[in-house]
Formats: C-alpha cells, sequence, structure tokens
C-alpha cells in the first residue's frame, strides 16, 4: 500500500462527493498537500460555511438568517409560491431576477429508481403553506424530466383540494436556440404552444 | 446577490481546485450543508490529513514520516533511482509492485507555457543524490508528453557529468491495446523498438 493511511482515507471521502472520482479525489487531495495555504484556507471557510450557513425553515432556502431574506422581506409578494427542487435551483431564479414572490424548496424530486417518495421532500409543508390565505398561485418550476414532471403532477393532485392555482414553467425553445440542433419534444411543444406575434 | 457571503467564498474556492469548476464546486459546497455529518468527517480528515502527512525530505514522496518508508528500508536497492513528476506516479509504480529501488519525485516537469524552469523543480536534488557512490542508474519515468520528454533530456545532460547510466521508461504499445485504436506515432516507435519473440 503505497498511499499512507490518513490520505487514503480522505482520498475515499473526497470521492463520494458530487462530481468526483478516485482519480480527481486524488489530484485534489495531492494539491491540498502542495499548496498548504490554500488547504488551511478552504478548511477556515468550510468551517465559517458550516457554523454560519442554516436551511430557513420556512422555504428551504440557505442563508445566514432563519426565517431566510426571501421569507422576511415586506418587498416580496405573498400570494405567490414558487416550488424549486434545490437551493441552486432558486439561485438560478434570483440571480434571473424577475420572480418577486416566496419560494419553497422540495429537497429533491420523487424518483421510483433512487426510492425517493413524497415523505422524503417537503412536500406536507407545502400542501400547509398553499393552504395559507395569502396564497393565490403555486408555480411548480421543477426540472423538465420524467421525474421532475411526474412529482408536479403529483403535488399538482395534492394541491387541488387548497383551491390555489396552480402553474408550471412554459415549454419551447430557450433563448439563442438553433431550431436544427433542438429535440423533436421541444420542438412539438413549441409548435403546440405558438404564441402570437 | 442570492448566495450568503460565506458560502460565495467558499464555492469560489473550492472552484479553483484541480478539476473543480464553478457548477461543480456549487454542487459540492450544497452537498457538504445537506450532509452535515458527512462535511464533518471530511473536515476532520483533512486536519488530520494536513497535520499528520509530509513530505520526504530525501525523496519527495508524502508520508507519515521523514525519511518515508521507501529511503529508510533495509529491502531496497540503493543503486536505482527512479525519477518521477509526482507523488502520484510514484503511487502508481508502487502499486504495480515491480520496482524495488528508491525514488526521485520531481515536483513537476518544465513547461515553457506554464513557466516552470528547472529552479522550480527538485533538479539540484536529484544530480547530488545521482553523485554519491551508490547510485549506478537514474530511470526518468516521466510521462510521454512534450514537456516530460524536453525535462528528461535536460536532466540527461545534466547528469552526463556523474557518469551514472541514464534510461527511460520504453516506449510501445500498452497492454491490452488495440491496433487500429493506437496513433501513428506509438505504433512507429513499437515498430522501431520491436523486440525478438
Amino acid at each position: 500500500m503505497s498511499q499512507p493511511l490518513p490520505l487514503k482515507s480522505f482520498i475515499k471521502r473526497l470521492s463520494k462527493l458530487p462530481g468526483l472520482g478516485p482519480r480527481s479525489a486524488q489530484r485534489v487531495a495531492l494539491h491540498l498537500l502542495t499548496e498548504r495555504q490554500k488547504a488551511a484556507d478552504l478548511q477556515k471557510e468550510l468551517a465559517e460555511v458550516l457554523s454560519s450557513v442554516q436551511e430557513c425553515s420556512i422555504c428551504g432556502n440557505l442563508g445566514l438568517d432563519n426565517p431566510c431574506h426571501i421569507c422576511v422581506s415586506e418587498k416580496r409578494r405573498r400570494d405567490v409560491l414558487c416550488v424549486v427542487e434545490g437551493v441552486d435551483d432558486l439561485w438560478a431564479l434570483e440571480d434571473a431576477g424577475t420572480f418577486d414572490g416566496q419560494y419553497h424548496v422540495l429537497g429533491g424530486v420523487m424518483s421510483a429508481l433512487d426510492g425517493i417518495g413524497p415523505e422524503d421532500l417537503r412536500l406536507k409543508e407545502l400542501i400547509s403553506r398553499a393552504a395559507e390565505n395569502d396564497v393565490q398561485e403555486v408555480i411548480l418550476a421543477l426540472g423538465a424530466s420524467v421525474d421532475g414532471q411526474t412529482t408536479a403532477h403529483i403535488i399538482a393532485q395534492q394541491l387541488a383540494t387548497t383551491g390555489v392555482k396552480v402553474t408550471t414553467l412554459a415549454k419551447g425553445m430557450p433563448v439563442g436556440a438553433e431550431l436544427d440542433y433542438m429535440d423533436a419534444g421541444t420542438l412539438a411543444l413549441a409548435l403546440q404552444h405558438r404564441t402570437n406575434l
């Protein structure tokens, strides 16, 4: 065995992070051992992030405060709730800067393959938030994958009893796309949902 | 700005690790914030690795002891020195398990593009080790890239004065390779250096 034991164990742990494998984990570990100052900085910042960043108990966003700055903001509409799969989706929408309502992070989508059911998601919380007086519309901003769309339909069914309007993101051509690079499914939907000019 | 500041800074730092980019760094950071126990374990192991693993002052290997277990081993030949670019190459050779001499880790190869010259490598240490009485042969086990081969030639020139034999890894077909998948350069070298059956 050529790698010292603690290093071997550290590399194995690194390799289980999303996007990393045994070889890239080894490269990262060797980089950290060569650039000790960078490793120390990374260590410090990880500790800071773990101690300061927390999940918002209302929407599931990550932030320095609980409830998060979006949930407590007076400037944001309380009648529309945007449901996203993860915090990264919430950030992407916030960076786009066109939505001024509240969010609800599901924490995943239902997946038979990965064994993720309704009880693994923040679904019950969503239903009770949607039942609040203020909420008029729930936008299901889930991915256009099979799992995402299945989850959207199940949520829509469960929300039917609350009487709120349930909408979903428009499907069609992304901005800047070339027609001949689009898949048949997208083209069919874009044609079907064509709009007046 | 949608990401909390310490998280943004942590993601930026993560994204500078080899093999990671802004998007994969964000995924890793969100994973660590969701799986807090795993993050704490990773933190602990990184601290342990940084405090226990050190560079061998003789060969440049990483290990728990300095000098490393290879440099102090009585079972390994002291007349042959294998020069490698990095510690990962040393590990690959050790895992192959056929070399029983000593190593010398250069810490990189010369590269005009990356501005890495002889003074950035452990080259002076190599020359003085090669000049020791015991060393009879220096094997240059550097990559078959342009930079690797340039470095090998420069090292060979510098070692010429010491009188030790300088060899390099054989070039040819890798085990299990299909002829029609090989590049022209490899095929030419494999033909040129053909061996008797």
